[in-house]
């Protein structure tokens, strides 16, 4: 057991998995949640993965070791608000957002001295969402990004680490600011791209009646997928991971601009070459996924 | 029968897929082949996909009712100096490159009056290539789509049409402009963007001692993967299909360049209503397969 008493507030995907696989594995006394839909609370009593529900986030988190933020980035804040004065001394709060330093920015204010932050991202989902779509398995092999603030606990930094390897995660610390850069180019960028590209082709399906849908080959197929994740969800995450998202949007369009040039001017080594050097880059992925056998892409663990 | 005697010019996973299913479905009498490399036609032979294989693509076509063109795109015009003067009367003369107005312009000075060339393209393909990849089932439910010339014979295209659907494919008929329109969106556009958003990853990856292939999340995975690609056959796209792809371009870059101002302003009604938007286009697609079971993407067989 690693925690005596842990409190989820907010009951969807990445709740009720944790809630799965710290059952399994023993590593928490009792649970107890919160959701602010009183249909989810009811579900999350039904299915019965917490041995406790309440109505207020207040309530949930008293007496609790950890607490788990695991409302949408732009809900934190208020959530944080409101569990400050009920929180625990001693206790641990982290969070599940995809963008950090606006979590931090928004959640740090309003916890008492003596109460532990550390904020944290499972890179970890599937296309479900809500209390009836979680399971043991989510984080298996998945990566979960820790990002300490600067001079925190290092023991309560270690606890939650733990658990998160206890359920299948492997852990990693990075400063929240180069996570956010990290997760601008791997997720937030490609998603803007893959909606654009969506947009484009909408826009052109209109007038040829649906032909760009017919004929969808693999390249743009593949855009769809990703452009069909939740607007909500989505919209936050860049309007709250904004100095990353347009570092990267300005690197990608200068480097756009200039294959654009190369096809109008006909040069086909730079082309060429271009292309070459990104093939070896999914190599890598396969060959790194071929040498460990798990999907953990070429994460080394002899160092760790 | 469709076909007496069909000549293949270029041995790879289109050819051999074709004569698997020729084969399957006995559509042709006899079925000859050449590829420029030794080595390529020795596998051809030993798999036996052909009843002969001929070190000329001069000799290849002789006799031939069906000529099919499966080199890559760049060297379609070479193949059609060589055997235009060796033709049969009256035969017809097919490709499948992904690009249809350059193959038309490099292939169609070449041929002689009396022989029939009707252009295509299968949008089927696998991640392998050469000889050893091809199956008889590889054009099953995909597109193959015939951009005839204007004034062409439409028996020519009809016998033609009867082939690629006797070997499962569904046929529709359009213009060379107009398909290299609709590729540039569903194909060639999203290969771009894909090249450049891992090209923008590869430096930052640099930087950071890989953690940008370590993290990559849902978004830049199915990115590299589109990256993986050929980079010769995608050179010769661009630069073959130059001005669909830089039209498509300069839509993309205009509709990214709005979400990156209600980024940087903060506009999240904006971004939310455009996400929405374009996760409409995914159901469209989603709700289609469910609709037909096959993986026709909505295409209606009504009116047909």
């Amino acid at each position: 057991m690693i925690y005596d008493r842990v409190a989820l507030i907010g009951l969807g995907l990445i709740a009720s998995s944790m809630a799965h696989a710290m059952r399994a594995h023993g590593l928490a006394g009792t649970i107890v949640g919160h959701a602010r839909s009183a249909e989810t609370r009811e579900a999350a009593r039904q299915i019965g993965f917490v041995d406790e529900v309440f109505a207020t986030a207040a309530e949930t988190v008293q007496g609790a070791d950890l607490v788990v933020l695991c409302v949408p980035v732009g809900a934190m804040g208020q959530v944080a608000a409101e569990i400050g004065p009920h929180l625990k001394p001693g206790a641990t709060v982290t969070d599940v957002g995809s963008v950090k330093q606006a979590v931090i920015a928004a959640v740090a204010p309003h916890l008492p001295a003596g109460v532990h932050f550390v904020p944290g991202h499972p890179i970890a989902g599937t296309e479900h969402s809500g209390p009836y779509s979680g399971f043991a398995g989510l984080f298996r092999n998945r990566w979960w990004l820790l990002t300490p603030l600067p001079g925190g606990d290092p023991a309560a930094t270690a606890q939650l680490r733990a658990l998160c390897e206890a359920i299948g995660a492997n852990v990693d610390e990075m400063e929240a600011e180069h996570h956010d850069l990290v997760l601008a180019v791997t997720s937030h960028t490609p998603h803007l791209i893959a909606y654009t590209m969506v947009g484009v082709a909408d826009d052109l399906a209109r007038v040829t009646d649906s032909e760009v849908v017919q004929y969808s080959a693999a390249g743009f197929r593949d855009f769809t997928r990703i452009a069909a994740s939740d607007p909500t969800m989505w919209r936050d995450v860049f309007l709250t991971n904004k100095d990353a998202t347009l570092e990267i949007l300005g690197r990608f369009t200068e480097e756009l601009f200039a294959l654009q040039r190369a096809i109008r001017t006909g040069d086909g080594e730079m082309l060429f070459d271009y292309f070459t050097r990104t093939r070896a880059i999914r190599r890598g992925i396969i060959e790194a996924g071929q040498d460990t056998a798990a999907p953990d892409f070429g994460r080394s663990k002899a160092g760790r």
